[in-house]
């Protein structure tokens, strides 16, 4: 499938949060539930957008991608493969994406087609929780080999985030890793937030997150 | 938590700049060699820090340390079990250090005593890279566990080093990770880049990074 692909300018940054509430207003009218998934460089974001993108399209629920990459197009190539229309805005630069980035990546999806919008932010733990987007979940990929402590180092980030998905659980033999501790460290930071551990190589529990989004459409 | 806001202007750089050349002279006066080790969340900066200055110290070489994270203490705490002095700084929310934070950090330091300073950056492998301290070396720690990809899809953090130590080569058989293809991203990038591969947790290849120091000292 064609990428459409986005330069952004730096100066279209402004009235972020204004623009967040209209981008909001337009999931709101084309009843699409949205979801935007935030995370260090190699959390494994992509991999578990592909792998909930097929399960999601074999239970005929129809999806479209914003991906925000600084440079190039890795991973909307990656996601074109699924034949879902995806968008890639290179942000040039900016460490985040921003509401008028969404915004214009909605212009080029037909939005009347779509039940669920992935948005893929730039890989980056901290900034892109900085920024509203009108997006209605606001999902943390964290990855075991990060270390358990992450979410009191990067508070702000799991403080906005009401799903975790905890990747890379393929590795636990391989890696010191306390699991426990992630779910306390997380908890402590946000008490609401709900953590699921995920394989984004193996496929394990990607079920759970697609049971997750399932319940969303029904009280949309 | 309150969140302390930078907005990037060229005012803001251009006093960065300068407080950052200030820096750098002060550590050419008391003839210091500088280290900026900057990279993703959890890619292994701590531990990697931990080791060479273990190796550093047998040889008599004096480190010091300032430790810069979002929010905690748990990497200088981690650092000052080795004896060596460790500022921590808390950029309460801010995605990067600057150079006033260095200048800071180094006025806690007795700079007499020190011949390595050793600076750990946020983790984060975008915004890290648009401030200058007037830390000599910039130093990325990549982890396998993040993909070949990445210098491609942040070209910038890998521009302004000159060394990339890639860890977590003791994960080598348990992940898809292609060597090659990192050293072709990243030589593509930066053409001068030195990349060392590094295990943090078995050890492996540290003493490289030790003599790429040692060597620096000498024609320091």
């Amino acid at each position: 499938m064609k990428i459409k692909k986005i330069e952004i300018g730096e100066n279209l940054f402004g009235k972020n949060d204004e623009i967040a509430r209209e981008n909001s207003e337009l999931l709101r009218k084309y009843n699409i539930l949205s979801l935007n998934l935030m995370g260090s460089p190699g959390s494994g974001k992509t991999s578990i957008l592909e792998l909930t993108i097929r399960k999601l399209k074999e239970k005929n629920i129809t999806c479209g991608v914003i991906e925000g990459d600084i440079a190039g197009t890795f991973d909307s190539e990656r996601i074109s493969f699924l034949e879902v229309p995806v968008v890639q805005i290179n942000t040039g630069g900016a460490c985040h994406l921003e509401a008028m980035m969404i915004k214009k990546g909605m212009e080029q999806l037909t939005l009347n087609e779509i039940k669920v919008l992935f948005v893929e932010n730039v890989g980056n733990l901290v900034c892109p929780a900085e920024f509203k987007l009108g997006i209605k979940y606001n999902v943390t990929v964290a990855s075991i080999t990060e270390g358990e402590e992450k979410p009191l180092k990067y508070p702000l980030m799991y403080s906005v985030s009401q799903l975790v998905l905890l990747n890379k659980i393929d590795l636990l033999k391989a890696i010191d890793f306390d699991t426990e501790k992630f779910f306390q460290y997380a908890k402590k930071t946000n008490p609401d937030i709900k953590i699921i551990p995920v394989s984004g190589k193996t496929g394990d529990n990607i079920n759970q997150f697609v049971d997750f989004i399932e319940e969303q459409l029904l009280i949309q």
